[in-house]
């Protein structure tokens, strides 16, 4: 059997050779460092997203996120901490198609696929679909999630400080595990 | 003789097709869009940036800056506005070569050439050099000027809010006209 630390191996080559596919270059360290996010669900290939951190200051956060075919960043929201509104972050796709839901007006026929059994842990469904270009803005303590189409997708993600520790997810039995590939 | 409108349309066409070469796509309202800065110097090829801004809110901002070969961003500083402590960012290397000078140890040799007739407003030489998948984060308030190598060079800038109108240039001749290209 595969052991943990092997998958996780696996899918950062995958999610560094998308990045390169597309002229994305990071450095060995950055390579190494590939989040694989799995939200502790343990499907990271369905549920969960891969995260390369460019820079996260008390000012400003960039980071490159990856999604494998279909695969989904399930709901959550950035609440306030403090004298911080909450996490206000931009999604620009760079490769592929994402779908963006957020609160609002539910779209009628939505694109992506809940993820099978979680039903109950997504809320909101006001579909913003977005091609290489384009972009949306998050305001802060927004539920929302995301998903891939059919070839995955590479978005940039531009954002005021990241602390993915005070995330907010609607299924409970999630826990956000930041440091995961450093275990 | 080329009116300024031609001129700026014809570079604002050579970096998109820049960016597109590297698998950056742009809106069609981006690329119309782009900026073309001058510094008010009318040299745009030799000292001026071509700039995209892809978002720009009261928490953070994110651009695509496009230098052609050897063309020179002119030295300048983030100054404190209020209460805040001034622009801090952070530039990535995508494509090409870039040097950046900043405060501190002058390099002995440093690899840009100074823009002639323009010495004088060039005052550090502390040479960071980036290739694609490196980044410096500049702090606020920190004189610097960078310089394409001879391929030219697209760097992402990551930082707090960009309050371009604001920046101190060493060169008391330099104007920043933000808004060149909706003249």
């Amino acid at each position: 059997m595969m052991g943990h630390q092997q998958q996780v191996r696996i899918l950062q080559e995958r999610t560094a050779k998308m990045l390169a596919q597309q002229g994305i270059i990071l450095t060995p360290h950055e390579r190494a460092a590939i989040e694989i996010a799995d939200f502790g669900l343990d499907e990271a290939e369905r549920t969960g997203l891969e995260i390369v951190v460019y820079v996260n200051t008390d000012r400003y956060c960039a980071k490159e996120l990856v999604l494998f075919p279909r695969q989904t960043c399930p709901e959550h929201r950035h609440p306030p901490i403090g004298g911080d509104p909450g996490k206000m972050e931009t999604f620009r796709c760079r490769w592929g198609t994402v779908w963006l839901y957020v609160e609002g007006e539910p779209t009628e026929q939505i694109q992506a696929q809940v993820p099978q059994g979680s039903e109950a842990y997504y809320t909101v469904f006001h579909e913003i679909a977005l091609l290489p270009g384009q972009q949306y803005t998050i305001p802060p303590n927004t539920r929302h999630w995301f998903q891939a189409g059919d070839e995955g997708a590479i978005v940039s993600e531009f954002s005021s400080t990241s602390r993915d520790a005070f995330d907010e997810f609607t299924d409970p039995r999630i826990r956000r595990v930041p440091d995961m590939v450093k275990e």
